[in-house]
């Protein structure tokens, strides 16, 4: 690396940190936070440091929360729980509409490669959760990845075992996809779980 | 955006302001940030807050700085100055070790579009310093751009009235380009600027 101020080296090293940001992109970052105006650096930098303190995961679905949980409240359907490898996951899933139960975040799928076990999925809380609140199904909206399908077979399997219905989200066509332009996987997927219409 | 706690919109909206950063790639930053460790995050944030205490432009030449300025010690070659657009560019020109002269940081272009007008240029501060120093040949180094051609322009007309030679870095093919694949406005420059073998 170039012959940097030593506290720009620092700088740029910590913007390394973040996701697809390589070398160039961070030096590139550093020099347009110099190029901020003072106030706002100490803004954002006091917002980073205490952003913990601030915002915290639910310790009972693993979503985000500030004061109370919103996924957690009384008001919710208590008979579905979904389950998700990501507290991100939950805003997408909330702009659909399309589900009012319970959350779970897992907080990572199933990969060895990146040391990540049984152990990490938080399984006995859900295991937990769906005996207190008598859950009738739990919705596995996990990524249609390996990783995705390997946690979702083993969610599958341990899951089954406590007498609820286990589904999973719908593997298919994108909406305003063509079906020349889809990949060979995915329509395959789509022919299996064709549905009558 | 979706419904997502306060502080990490405020989060989101710091790191959109990051060059070629929109919201989505903002959004994946802030919440990779929240799974940084605490300590992690506080150093980050206090060296965000201070790092403009820490860092600054030379007075006299515009680079970047930490103690003494590197760049205007008097060991430098004294007869030539090298004007750049930004301190950045300071670094990619030292490792060639081409120069060893004085820098000037002209700390952007001419550009009418972004209200960048000749008074943003320093201008006065550069010939007092040709003057001082005695300075025999003022080198352009700036962008092969509209902007960067209009400000290399107006340098030229304002510097030549103090009697030394500017001269702008050669436009011409880069290392290790085939003809075939180099655009005509380079190529023809090229042929313009060609040399004597």
């Amino acid at each position: 690396m170039a012959n940097y101020p030593f506290e720009l080296l620092k700088l740029v090293s910590y913007l390394r940190k973040l996701p697809g940001v390589g070398a160039k992109t961070a030096e590139r970052f550093a020099f347009q936070l110099l190029e901020w105006d003072s106030q706002l650096l100490v803004q954002f930098g006091n917002l980073l440091s205490n952003i913990k303190n601030k915002i915290h995961f639910c310790e009972t679905c693993g979503c985000l929360r500030e004061e109370e949980c919103l996924f957690c409240s009384s008001q919710r359907n208590s008979t579905q729980i979904c389950v998700i490898s990501s507290a991100k996951d939950v805003y997408s899933i909330e702009e659909t509409k399309a589900f009012q139960g319970f959350y779970h975040v897992t907080h990572g799928l199933l990969s060895p490669l990146e040391g990540k076990t049984a152990e990490h999925l938080h399984l006995e809380k859900l295991k937990k959760r769906i005996q207190d609140h008598e859950i009738k199904e739990a919705i596995l909206a996990l990524d249609s990845t390996i990783e995705g399908d390997t946690t979702a077979l083993y969610l599958k399997q341990e899951l089954s075992k406590l007498g609820l219905s286990v589904t999973r989200l719908a593997l298919g066509l994108p909406m305003g996809s063509t079906i020349h332009f889809v990949d060979g996987g995915t329509l395959a997927r789509a022919f299996i779980g064709r549905q009558r219409f």
